[in-house]
């Protein structure tokens, strides 16, 4: 594996891959890798001839108060994860190079942000589209892999690569989960004990509505206010639950094959997302 | 010369070409082609073996009454001129393809976009970078040529192109002016004989400028003041007269070696704008 910190080196053997068509497959990280992030490498190393895995805490997607200083940073364990799962390329690009001197362009993919996640955190699918756009760049993949754990996301950036004709593939990679359910997230090490017991209230809301709408449940309030009421606890704020197109992400009264179930809550200071598609 | 319609075949063959190191390089223009076009095309060739020439008027960059619907297509005349200029590849692409069903995504220079044009223009240089990495992504070049008479658009792209990390060069062409000194514009088609008259003040104003900081003038207030007396004309209207850095287009009030004077102005309904470096 080779490890690469210039956004330069890291463009100039992107473009020499291109010119052999040897196909590049990205896989973006904000490292503190855990087996979800592996499963996109093992998705990738199916796509193409070579992965580059990228390790970058995003400052611009992270807004005031938000958890950007203490977000973690393991990069030695990320490292080795990376080699020993058969990474090519571990790219660790500065934020000087990334976002240079004077830097003043964004991308944002403008209805797609607006709600769910994007009302509780103003500009963070704006910093997440300028920098995907920015590591699409740089690294020019044949391919990019991004979990579906962050479904609002994944969507952004499908999106945006149709829309700015970028010639990459999106890929979403179904959400790893733990023995008990819950989605596997770099933030579920900020939970203790306690609140890592009350976070699988989310997983097994989510779970409840799969087999309510198996059981012919077909309204979105019904399902909705149900799972508030599940998930009632001091420790657990909620930002919304909502069913929603999976592919617009516009609110669904009534569910329909597309529908897929989106969730945000904070279990104390920790920010917890989920979802799931509500008909397979 | 070859003419393109279609958005995929266009970057299918730039991809190509990109294999095969061959160095396509793009002009970027709305049509209605004159010499200052074709000088472009003339700098393109001298840059990479091939050149490809887009004609799109793009939607996104006119504001509301401005000249979109009026703004002049004349294609095939187009066609005959750049393939008399040895053009290889004449793309014309669909604004269906350019901007696909339930396009969202936008691209912001934030800072240059704002002052001179962007004041007065809101939403113009966001809709240049939006349509500029799209023929970016699409075309894939090596380098793009731009006209210098669009100063501000040219800073705007430069930035973009650094910030975004497109591994293409923004190569900026002096203006060609008709013998009397006007700027060579598409829209100076919109003129009378009258207006054509009147609208020679403005190039005249610059070139005055430019001899007055040559006879030691340092006063950016002194050389506005003068200019905006000169272009006193029941037929003009002034947006603005400018000394900035010639490249963060930040106002100087005191002329140094990177000050450029930038200036537009409106002769009946017609837009004009010029600029000129103050010193050589």
């Amino acid at each position: 594996m080779k490890i690469i910190e210039s956004s330069q080196n890291m463009q100039s053997l992107a473009l020499e891959l291109k010119s052999l068509k040897q196909k590049l497959i990205l896989v973006p990280t904000m490292g503190a890798l855990h087996e979800g992030h592996l499963a996109l490498v093992d998705q990738a190393k199916q796509l193409g001839d070579k992965v580059v895995l990228s390790v970058f805490v995003n400052p611009t997607q992270f807004g005031a108060g938000e958890d950007f200083e203490k977000y973690p940073r393991p990069l030695e364990k990320d490292q080795e994860l990376a080699q020993a799962r058969g990474v090519d390329y571990f790219f660790v690009p500065k934020a000087s190079e990334v976002y240079p001197a004077g830097d003043q362009t964004v991308v944002m993919v403008t209805e797609l942000s607006r709600g769910l996640c994007g009302a509780f955190r103003p500009g963070h699918f704006r910093g997440v589209a300028t920098v995907v756009t920015k590591l699409f760049l740089i690294c020019q993949p044949h391919a990019a892999v991004f979990g579906e754990k962050d479904y609002q996301q994944l969507q952004v950036i499908k999106r945006l690569a149709q829309d700015l004709h970028f010639p990459i593939k999106i890929i979403g990679v179904p959400t790893l989960r733990e023995k008990d359910g819950l989605a596997l997230s770099s933030r579920n090490a900020y939970l203790n004990t306690l609140q890592r017991q009350i976070a699988l209230k989310l997983p097994q809301s989510l779970q409840w509505a799969v087999r309510a709408v198996q059981q012919g449940e077909q309204e979105s309030r019904v399902i909705k206010e149900k799972i508030i009421q599940d998930l009632q606890d001091p420790q657990i704020k909620i930002d919304y639950i909502e069913v929603v197109d999976s592919e617009t992400l516009e609110p669904l009264p009534k569910i329909k094959a597309q529908a897929r179930l989106l969730a945000a809550i904070r279990v104390g200071e920790t920010r917890l997302i989920d979802n799931l598609p509500l008909k397979l």
